[in-house]
C-alpha cells in the first residue's frame, strides 16, 4: 500500500444517482485523492457537494476540465461519454466509463475485477464498466466457470428503479403514494424516458428495460447477453436474458439457470464454490429462510447468492438467486474498484 | 345450451379472496344455479353476501352442509378440503377443489379445461384445480406442445400477494404506506403465514412462496414442476421453477424459457400459434411497447402472452412472458370453468 500515489480524480455526472454513490465509494475505499474535480451538465453546474468534510462546487464538464486529471469516472449518459471521454484521454487521463458507449468496442476492455482484472493491461485510455445486471451475474458465474465449466445461462431479472436515476425513484414513490390514496396516476418516465409510452411501475412489473431492438430483445437484454460473453472471454457461451423492472427502490435480483460442463456436481459443491468466491456473500440456508433480498442488499457492495439448487430433471442444470445493489457493485463500486486496481498495478500514471 | 340443467352450488371459503372471485365468476358466466349455499369457517359464519341481488348468510361448513348439493367449489385451505371434500362426495356432490390437498392424488384429475378437459371423464367425485402459477403457464404451453413438441421448461415467477389472501394485500398496502412515511414496519404474514420468519414485501422481492422442501425447492416450485407434468400428461417433460413474491397486488407474471422438439421454428410461427390458442390473449408488439403487465391483467380472465422471442444461441429455445390474474384464471375462473364443463358434458348429476 505504501507504493500507492495520490491521484487527481474527476467524477463526471457527480450529481446523478450513480455519481453520488461514486463519491461515497471513493470515501469508503479511502481512494488516494490529491485533487477532486466534480463535473456535470450545465444544468447541474454550480451545485455544492461535500466530500470528506470539504465542500466542492460542481462545474460544467468541458474538454478543458480534464487537464491534469489522472482518472475520470464517467456516469453522465452515453452521449456525454462519446463526446468527452476522448477529450479526457487526449489530456492524459484514464477514463472508467459507466455508460454503454464503449462497452462492446473491441479496443476497450470491459472489466469486472473479480472476473477479468487482467484485461486492464490492454487499454487505450478507456475502460468500460459493464451494465449493472451483468456485473452481479458474472461475479457469481466466474467461480462456476472456473471449477465446472459453463455451457448455458438463462437469466430473468427483477430490477430496481434506481438504475433509471433519482427521478425514477421519485416516480415510484409518488405514484405508489397516489395509488394507495386511490388517486389517478400519470406515468412520465418509466419504463424508458425517451420511449413513446410510459406505464405505472407502482404495484406493477414491466417487462421492458431500455428500448427494443429489431430482434424483439430489449437493449438491456442484449447488454446482458453480449457483455457476459465479452467479460468472461466466452463467445461460445449460450446466454439469454429477460429483463423486468419492478417496484423496488434499489437492488437488482436475478433468477439464474446455468448448465455446467461437468457431470454429477451436487448442490453442496456449488454452494461451497460460491462460499469461497471473491466478491460473493453466500446467503443460502433454506431451512432458516435465509436467502438474498434486494431490500437488505441496499447500501452493501457484495453480490449476494442463495437459493442454490440442482435441477431435478437435468444433471448439469443449477438454479441461483443473485442480488446486489445495482448502484454499488453494479455501477459506482465496480468503477472505483477498477480505478483502484489500476492504481495498485501501477497502471495509473501520476502526473501531478 | 338448452340441455343445461340448474344446479345446487356450494362455495366453501365464500368469504376469502378466491371465494369472493368464485361468486363473481358464477355471476359473470351466468352459471345455472337453482340453489346457492355459502360456507365458511365458524369464525366467518354469519356474514352476509349479496349474489345476483339476493342476500345470503354464510354458514359454517359441516358434513351435513352438502346434503342435496350438486357441485361444491372448495377454497378454504387444504385441511378443510381433506376433512370435508369426502363428506360432500359421500352426499353425492362433485367437488372442485382449489387447494393442494388432492392435486397429486393419482385418482384425482387435475384440470385446466384448455389443456386436459378430457380428464374430467375419469373422476371419483373430486376434481382438483391446479396451483395459480401452474394454470396460466400450461395454457400458454399446451398449443406449443401440440404443434412443436416440448422438451424443457424453465420458469421464473413474479407473483402477486393476492394469492396469499386478503390479509396479505392489507399487509402490502399498510407496509408500503408506512415505508413511504419512513416508519418502522413489522412484517407479520409474508412470505408464509405459518413459517418462522416474516420479511417486508413492500419495495422488496422475496424468493420464497410456501415452505421449503428438503431438496431446497419451495412447495410452490414443486407444485409448478409436478402439476405441469400431470396436467400435460408429460412425466418426461423437464420442468424447473423459481418462485418469487413481489409487491404487486394482483396478477402473476412468468418469464418462461422453453425448448421445443421441432427445429427451425421462427418467432413469428410461435406468435401465430399463441394468437390462435384457446384462453390466450396475445399482447406482443414490441415496436409499440405492447406486452402483458399484471396491473392491467387484474380482473380479466385471460392468460396474456407477449415478449415472444427465439433464443439467439439455441435454435429450439424460446422465451415468453405470461401474465394472468391469479385469483381468476389462476383460481376462481378455472374452478367455475371446470364446473361448467362438467355441466355441459352432462357429467354433473341433477338431483334437485
Amino acid at each position: 500500500m505504501s507504493t500507492i500515489n495520490q491521484y487527481h480524480v474527476a467524477v463526471v455526472g457527480a450529481t446523478g444517482a450513480v455519481g453520488e454513490q461514486m463519491l461515497h465509494t471513493l470515501e469508503a475505499l479511502d481512494f488516494p485523492i490529491s485533487q477532486l474535480t466534480l463535473l456535470s451538465s450545465a444544468r447541474s453546474a454550480g451545485k455544492k457537494i461535500v466530500f470528506k468534510g470539504q465542500e466542492y462546487t460542481v462545474q460544467e464538464a468541458k474538454p478543458e476540465s480534464f487537464e491534469g486529471v489522472d482518472v475520470a469516472l464517467f456516469s453522465a449518459g452515453g452521449s456525454v461519454s462519446k463526446q468527452l471521454a476522448p477529450e479526457a484521454v487526449k489530456r492524459g487521463a484514464i477514463v472508467v466509463d459507466n455508460t454503454s458507449a464503449y462497452r462492446m468496442d473491441p479496443n476497450v476492455p470491459l472489466v469486472v475485477p473479480e472476473v477479468n482484472e487482467v484485461d486492464l493491461h490492454n487499454h487505450n485510455g478507456i475502460i468500460a464498466n459493464p451494465n449493472c445486471s451483468t456485473i452481479q451475474m458474472v461475479v457469481a458465474l466466474e467461480p462456476i466457470k472456473k471449477a465446472l465449466g459453463l455451457k448455458k445461462v438463462v437469466v430473468s431479472t427483477y430490477q430496481a428503479v434506481s438504475g433509471a436515476g433519482h427521478s425514477a425513484i421519485e416516480e415510484l414513490k409518488s405514484q405508489t403514494d397516489a395509488m394507495l390514496k386511490g388517486e389517478e396516476v400519470e406515468p412520465q418516465l418509466l419504463p424508458v424516458k425517451g420511449d413513446k409510452k410510459h406505464y405505472p411501475i407502482a404495484f406493477n412489473a414491466i417487462p421492458q428495460i431500455d428500448v427494443f431492438q429489431d430482434n424483439g430483445f430489449t437493449y438491456e437484454e442484449m447488454k446482458m447477453i453480449n457483455e457476459t460473453k465479452k467479460i468472461m472471454h466466452m463467445p461460445e457461451l449460450k446466454v439469454a436474458a429477460t429483463c423486468v423492472r419492478l417496484p423496488v427502490v434499489a437492488g437488482h435480483s436475478e433468477s439464474v439457470y446455468v448448465e455446467v460442463e461437468k457431470e454429477g456436481v451436487t448442490t453442496e459443491e456449488l454452494r461451497s464454490l460460491l462460499r469461497d468466491a471473491e466478491g460473493v456473500t453466500l446467503e443460502d440456508q433454506p431451512e432458516e429462510q435465509i436467502y438474498p433480498m434486494p431490500l437488505f442488499a441496499e447500501g452493501k457492495p457484495d453480490v449476494f447468492v442463495g437459493r442454490i439448487r440442482k435441477d431435478l430433471d437435468e444433471d448439469k442444470g443449477f438454479h441461483l438467486w443473485v442480488v446486489s445493489d445495482n448502484l454499488l457493485k453494479g455501477a459506482a463500486w465496480n468503477s472505483v474498484q477498477i480505478a483502484w486496481s489500476l492504481a495498485k498495478q501501477g497502471l495509473l500514471s501520476k502526473k501531478a
